[in-house]
């Protein structure tokens, strides 16, 4: 599964997550996205779990959807292929 | 609040959230939290959002809390005193 639109609390969110073979590269992946977040000054919530990471992008103010969340999920996107 | 008994899909696991004040220092708690885990070998869930982190430990192997956990709970208190 890749990214999906899910409902939580009323807001709708991007989602998506993750897998890895260990803890370590799931902790180094959240680390990537997290300064990609302080660069772009937009914030997901990171769940970082034994070989897995769950990004969800939505936008605080808006409680909601915002073009650039989707642009976040695609920079996230990028963060793996390289 | 400290540290919470909550159970989760019915296993009982030891929840704490930890507060700051922006995105960035959540970051580094988790990434330290992380550390922790890998020297421990004993891995537990990480939720990083701006300015908070929630920290869940249980035991795979045996679905819920052994007191290995509670160890491991205490020790990521210590992270934030220093």
């Amino acid at each position: 599964p890749e990214w999906q639109l899910v409902e939580r609390h009323g807001i709708q969110q991007l989602e998506r997550l993750y897998t890895f073979s260990d803890f370590r590269q799931a902790l180094e992946f959240t680390c990537r996205v997290g300064e990609l977040a302080e660069q772009a000054g937009h914030h997901p919530a990171l769940l970082t779990e034994w070989g897995r990471v769950t990004v969800t992008w939505w936008t605080h103010k808006i409680h909601g959807l915002h073009r650039n969340d989707f642009i976040m999920a695609a920079r996230t996107d990028e963060l793996i292929e390289r």
